[in-house]
């Protein structure tokens, strides 16, 4: 990477909080996001979900439903293309075929003229169902005897969608020589987005040409054109994809949401189809995060080297295989940690059970083997009688050293974020302070966080207008995270225009270059990238240019704030960019514009040193650090947790817009803070107990810390734009084993499972009085 | 050029009639058009009109006005930015600002809640002016005293837009060695466009950021968002233009329309407006053809060389100059036709005039010429006793020979449309037929035709799919000439992939590559140029990953019909561009796409050949060649002429779609017939006379000959797409000399002026009768 030159931005709009420009449209609710959409003769889209866990459909009667007055088509499996999906394993139709395998699946779809008629329409669809056995656990569903939810694709357990194995150094011998050892069953739970905006798009079909237009709310305007296409078995080239402003996603929106059955609608309708969920068919039919279970022991020297470590993941990944493949990958390369340990044996599973499908969500993996790996660290660190941060500091991973597989850490500046994290957390005193009130107790526990930056392809065009302004169109979607904002400004930067004189596009399949997707902590990082590769073609035009102008050497000329190049040293000579692509269009060279394209080069897998198998894929990216810490206080009558302060340090590489970042690490803690304590999706016999927001708690603003410091440090490197680093993912990783460890630090309490609610904080707080203490 | 290699296209969409995809949305009214866009909050706009043809403001009321109900927005020069607008000459203010200076010149601007309140404001705005002198014709505006529309912008008559010299030779001591010289005063009308939708934007603003999105018939989004920006004072980035349906332009919409002032209107009131012109509306504010009038006299010797000819050539440019000063560059540059006449001598005055503006129309200044021109020469073969068409061969250009000016032809195809002419026409047959009928003559006649091709830079980009569907974008607006289409099939046929597989994109300028304009007979020529070389990109980044796929050197490998890339010599052995582009989006280098931006290099002036004064642009093109002949039937009483027949040969290089080119041809004869019969503006102290469909003739389907044979030869040259030239134009060129030239033929009547309405032949027969023939 470090044939990436690091060039400074020109002008001061690199490192500006700039504001978001939609931030207004958004307060004053004038914002356009899909459901606001309307067009002439619409007709709205809705689902029938499957009763039953797991059940053989025998027949379907959609008749009574077609002859209801103002129902426009009725579609079952029967009327699609016998075509399944999956990011990794195909095995997900847009209407159940032949089985239903989770509660709430969708079964049939109808268009009618209002969301009324097609919910009543819903109500006269009769299947016929043979109910077969169902299995809800994902350790479960991998005994022999275990009910199949899908047919075998090859040898191994059939409820087994992926199974990893990474070994290296000697595992076995290595538990005779350690000091202490610590060995724990750790469960993270379902959780759901809840991103504001439930899923929704609204499709449109070309009645000669049978083009569709979807307008939806996703991330990643390409897949869906992609899926869509193969969902409905059309080329790509038929189908335009538009997104309105987004309300959120989280990974919710990665793969295909509503948009395939919705097209389908349209198509059978030859009328425009709006779906938009309600919350709980969201809640229901959407996806989640990966609940996990987590076996895992680590050992370590007396002075404090961790030497070794075993861990089995069972990834539960619901009815569909979804992006769960790829969850699993990250979450087996992440088991070993930050650090340095030598023997290392990691097996993980990705298993089908018959409940709602999980898939990406904000840390994909990492939250929950994170939550292991830095509650145990904490374990280990109490074992040896040494300070948490210092055991981190001893076997972190170094600039030059090597991730689990082989992958070279580029950037190892986890040193610096703990470092930085124990200063500005007043961490000594903090850990020394007495209770502050009979019955509540206070502590203070921290995590060190890895993550990965860079995933995939993408691409940009930048062009210079006639009068010297700017466009830039990529295909990165703005989730609301400020992304346009970010990208914005990197362009402005690489090129020294004002903001003012620069317009940064919305994506359109029709028109933009392709960027994969808005996950993987990646469009500051990817897509700057390549805006900044494409400012830099456009840069080498302008100067061929302006030589041919001034009558000077291209070596001689230089980028000026406002939109000039200049000659060096003579700051009375320039041109500016309106008379040189005056000069491009009118005398010689033609427009000036530049696209430019790149995909992360894959991690190279060292199998010298590594025993591998079963990865899906070998990944890529770049490491990116941070250490979080927070101060609780636990109520010891009740078990409630409450967070008083946080602090949440990041290599961001180089800052772009500093109010957005720190918007993005606030709105990570507090994402992990409802994954730490309270959100859980909870089910009884594969039906959803808590599909609604009264029944599933996120965080409201009084659960908020009354302060999460975001503590930025710069330390330029890699491929990033001048050198930054993502920050989207890494912020939620750390909050949930920081929070347990303070919980553990204010009462001795060790939680191995989250959400850390009440009525579990007390049960081990029962627990460990009980046993008389750890 | 020959530095442009010329690969055959792929597959067998090139060269085949694909219907235009929008074709039946048109016919059966679901297209929409400017006019049809509809917004929630919409106003509507209007222009109050000058009634005089030379005026100063003296002062505005438009307090009445803005009392109205219903009423958002009055605007006069005042409320603008003090900024004049115009191609050549910065003189148009967007509403008239000191002096108006045309009948019908927009004075002030309405934007109300629907069209009746605003037409109605405008009758409540009140103007004083005081009348100034007008002046209404070309040559008489010259002349010292003549009343001054512009204040002087150097030396020269201050009516004077523009004033070319061209010299070649020894004109003045030429004559002397000519045996036959004819000598005539020529003039043509003032062509109105007749688009069939009149002139329409909607404009909106986003109310927190104030960018302006501007829905509008055009024939360039590119040129609209820099005019607009320019007249607004806001840079291009902050403007976003989209182009709906368009029916029509013919050049009448490459300049700015009504796009500036309801961008203006929208931005006053903060609300979308839209501003449709009514027929009499755009007929009175928008523009013309330049009317001409042409002193011309050529020289040739017994043999039939043409040796010398004198041209003064006085374009009508109205009250502003548009783009008049490049309409005279053209006149003067065709003024020696395509003929190796050796002592040349031009001079051409742009001149205003208090009547409505003149600007680009298809043909560009060349038709007029060419009317005087080919008149001419047919007159000259008749006075030496030679065959018409014979003259024009032995005269004729070949490749490798100069046009005047010193520009090279490239591709001299005069020869073989002329002969081809001669054939499909049954010329000598016909040449000698006997009147029909007592009281009815028939005639044919014929004309050379040379016109250029491919001005002006353009960009486009291509893209690769994950499914190995193709979507390309180019700034291109499809007038509704078909251009779409055939810049699909060129791409196609570069990549070898089906047209179903293919998504040819309309212009937006957030994201499209830039486009100068749909016109100068350059779209199929200029953007399919650019077509080729990003698709050549394409290619080079589908073999290079091919080569990896398939363990096989570049040089071994082809593309194949159908999107795949194959190892010459091994049918068997191919990768399908899905897969390709699976490989670079997941395993190495990145989305498929590139771009491609090229100006045509700009002609070089021979100064040792050629003295030249006063071209505003040197200009830039590919010479295209064609022969036109109409036979027509005179009734000597009223002295009506009907064309009979019609045969238009083009040498259109390369056929991509023959359709289309067929339907431009077509198109182009049937718009030059009413230019050559009954198209002309006409004006009575300054009043148009005619702004209305009943009292302007344009030709309806029983004007329209029995036949118009369109003949497409072959000759592949030059940079456009597999050797393709343009037809767009030089479809039109020599209609109008083709058909008076068939009126001599059959009556002896020496039409100098067209129209060459009934009147106008029955006043020349009557003084031929009076003359005692030729």
């Amino acid at each position: 990477m470090s044939s990436h030159p690091k060039p400074e931005p020109v002008g001061d709009v690199v490192g500006a909080s700039v504001p978001k420009p939609d931030a207004r449209e958004k307060v004053t609710g004038r914002a356009v996001y899909t459901d606001d959409l309307r067009v002439p003769g619409m007709l709205h889209g809705v689902l029938l979900g499957s009763p039953h866990a797991h059940a053989r459909i025998l027949s379907y009667d959609t008749s009574l439903a077609k002859a209801l007055p103002g129902v426009r088509a009725v579609l079952t499996a029967e009327d699609l293309p016998p075509v399944d999906i999956g990011a990794v394993i195909k095995d997900q139709p847009l209407l159940a075929r032949g089985k239903v395998r989770y509660v709430g699946e969708p079964v049939a779809a109808v268009a009618a003229v209002d969301p009324t008629t097609a919910r009543r329409a819903l109500e006269l669809i009769r299947v016929q169902y043979e109910v077969l056995p169902p299995v809800f656990d994902a350790e479960a569903a991998l005994r022999p005897d275990a009910p199949v939810l899908h047919a075998p694709r090859g040898p191994g357990h059939p409820n087994a969608a992926s199974h990893i194995r990474l070994i290296e150094g000697e595992p076995d011998g290595a538990w005779a020589k350690c000091d202490v050892i610590i060995e724990d069953v750790y469960e993270t739970p379902a959780q759901q987005h809840i991103y504001l905006e439930p899923c929704s798009t609204l499709a449109e079909v070309d009645p000669d040409t049978g083009r569709i237009t979807l307008h939806t709310s996703t991330q990643t305007a390409f897949r869906v054109q992609a899926i869509t296409a193969e969902a409905l078995a059309v080329p790509m080239s038929r189908i335009r994809v538009l997104v309105p402003r987004v309300g959120g996603a989280f990974g919710g929106k990665v793969e295909s949401t509503n948009q395939p059955i919705t097209a389908a609608l349209a198509l059978a309708t030859g009328a425009p189809v709006k779906m938009t969920f309600s919350r709980t068919d969201d809640m229901t039919m959407m996806r989640s995060r990966h609940g996990a279970r987590i076996h895992m022991r680590t050992g370590a020297t007396r002075d404090g080297r961790i030497l070794a470590r075993q861990v089995r993941i069972y990834f539960d990944t619901g009815a569909y295989a979804d992006d769960g493949p790829f969850v699993a990958n990250i979450g087996s390369y992440f088991a070993r940690g930050p650090y340095r340990i030598p023997h290392v044996d990691v097996e993980c599973w990705c298993v089908y059970t018959n409940k709602l499908r999980a898939g990406a969500f904000r840390g994909f993996g990492n939250p929950q083997i994170h939550f292991a790996s830095e509650v145990q660290v904490d374990r280990l660190a109490e074992a040896l009688g040494m300070d948490p941060i210092e055991l981190r500091l001893r076997n972190a991973l170094e600039t030059g050293e090597k991730w689990l597989g082989g992958a070279p850490v580029e950037s190892g500046t986890l040193h610096a974020c703990l470092e930085r994290a124990r200063e500005v957390s007043d961490w000594q005193r903090r850990r020394q302070r007495a209770p502050p009130a009979p019955g509540k107790r206070r502590g203070i526990g921290m995590a060190a966080v890895a993550h990965v930056s860079g995933l995939l392809g993408s691409s940009a065009t930048v062009r210079i207008n006639e009068d010297g302004s700017v466009n830039v169109s990529t295909g990165a979607v703005d989730t609301g995270q400020g992304s346009d904002t970010a990208l914005a400004q990197v362009a402005a930067g690489a090129l020294g225009v004002p903001l003012s004189q620069l317009h940064f596009s919305r994506p359109d399949t029709d028109t933009s270059p392709y960027d994969w997707c808005t996950g993987g902590t990646r469009t500051t990082f990817t897509v700057g990238h390549v805006i900044t590769q494409a400012c830099e073609q456009v840069r080498e035009q302008l100067f061929e240019h302006a030589s041919a102008m001034l009558q000077r050497p291209v070596q001689q000329l230089e980028l000026r704030p406002g939109g000039h190049v200049g000659v060096r040293g003579e700051p009375g000579t320039s041109v500016s960019f309106g008379a040189i692509s005056g000069y491009a269009l009118y005398v010689a060279g033609g427009p000036i514009l530049a696209s430019a394209r790149w995909l992360f080069p894959a991690w190279q897998l060292d199998t010298q040193r590594t025993h591998v198998e079963g990865l899906t894929s070998m990944g890529n990216g770049f490491f990116v650090f941070a250490a979080q810490v927070a101060e609780v206080e636990v109520d010891e009558l009740t078990g409630h947790v409450e967070v008083l302060e946080a602090w949440s340090v990041h290599d961001v590489g180089r800052v772009i817009n500093p109010a957005a970042a720190e918007g993005q690490i606030q709105g990570g803690f507090v994402q992990g803070l409802g994954y730490a304590l309270t959100e859980e999706l909870l089910w009884k016999e594969g039906h959803l107990l808590n599909p609604t927001m009264g029944g599933y708690k996120v965080p409201g603003a009084l659960d908020v810390p009354r302060a999460i410091h975001s503590v930025l440090l710069e330390h330029p490197a890699g491929p990033g734009p001048f050198g930054a680093k993502g920050v989207a993912e890494v912020s939620l990783v750390g909050v949930a084993p920081a929070i347990c460890n303070a919980i553990r630090h204010a009462t001795g309490a060790n939680i191995r499972r989250i959400p850390a609610t009440g009525e579990r904080v007390l049960r081990e707080l029962l627990a460990r009085e009980t046993q008389g203490g750890h």
